[in-house]
């Protein structure tokens, strides 16, 4: 076989594999799931496949969160280049927010990466790839400076209270539709771009109203 | 052995059974954990003795929810009673959000039911479980009516969108908390009860932000 069929061979196996693993995790869990389980699901008849292509479990899951963070970076990317002269909370957060939900309209119904995504965020020894992918993306960090530069004046504490907020919103809600979505197959199967996008909208609303909520001072603490 | 001092022991035994349970499931996952790692854990040395207390998992996670849903509820209720005259938003999230920030900081340092529940919240099976409690309870029928009457003008889906917003916010915000302080020993261990009360403080000004919020009308849905 020549080099370069192989080569293609390869990746399609990847992709395969990256695709049961994904759904598998997201309906099961991620350390329910054995290499074993997801070899098969892939169709393939040798077990150590899923090792070899990928390494540890915490490399598998770095490999789905890339495939995915690379298309919301680019639709970020778009959204904070489109921005008019004077962007305000409102369109930060919509660069903020609305980037994934439409990477999950765009995937077609049903979708995992969302339910996928929740457990990683959720998981002390997981959380830290997906963050690292995060931190790796300039648009991610313009918007994030774009927003802070347009805030009513917040204390520190207050600031990072609420962008973990915020954070714990977007992951899990996203996870709760995707799961409603794939259950109630009409509006999914029918529309799925179109549910994806009142989900943003709904979730802009929310965080919006997070970041301009003022702030209560807590410092004679009632208990 | 008399009759008391055989109930007496029994009722110490599940007391034990619950609190091992409780730590495991936190710490390692609701299904992760085996009734022989729990009853290991609570010193029994028979391993049927998590299934004679308590039946199936299902009934054990509702003898973990139970036992603290009553010490919330009790809560809840002084708060509702104890409003003024003419309560306002404020005032019915902040019946919502603090009794269970409250109970948390009584247990002392560390807990565990924080992220033991927002794993139930998670799971499709055993969900069921904590909303049968929750529906239960009079006090949160109370102050979700309360703050229904009391909220501007919303569309039907807008309002159980934010709804189950802010059940996330709260089920979620209150585990990363759990999991914050139980690492960070210093504030957890001197003022455990102010910790968690900064938390609700910080939730309620969050979670009235969501309500108040103008909804967005996406009937011209972008995509």
């Amino acid at each position: 076989m020549p080099a370069r069929a192989r080569t293609d061979r390869g990746a399609a196996t990847r992709e395969r594999i990256l695709d049961a693993a994904e759904q598998l995790f997201a309906e099961h869990g991620v350390y329910a799931v054995s290499n074993r389980a997801i070899a098969e699901a892939a169709d393939q008849g040798n077990n150590a496949v899923v090792g070899y292509h990928f390494g540890t479990k915490a490399d598998l899951v770095r490999a789905l969160v890339r495939r995915h963070a690379d298309a919301v970076d680019r639709r970020r990317e778009a959204m904070v280049a489109g921005l008019g002269p004077d962007p305000g909370v409102r369109d930060w957060v919509d660069c903020l927010v609305r980037p994934a939900a439409q990477h999950l309209g765009d995937l077609g119904a049903p979708t995992w990466y969302a339910r996928f995504g929740a457990q990683i965020m959720t998981d002390p020894a997981l959380r830290p790839v997906l963050l690292a992918e995060s931190l790796a993306s300039p648009s991610l960090t313009a918007a994030l400076d774009g927003l802070r530069s347009c805030l009513p004046a917040l204390p520190q504490r207050v600031q990072r209270e609420r962008a973990d907020l915020c954070r714990l919103l977007l992951v899990h809600h996203l996870a709760e539709r995707e799961r409603t979505l794939a259950d109630e197959a009409d509006e999914a199967a029918t529309a799925p771009a179109a549910a994806w996008s009142r989900t943003a909208t709904g979730l802009v609303d929310a965080v919006v109203g997070i970041w301009l909520a003022p702030p209560t001072d807590d410092s004679e603490t009632r208990s």
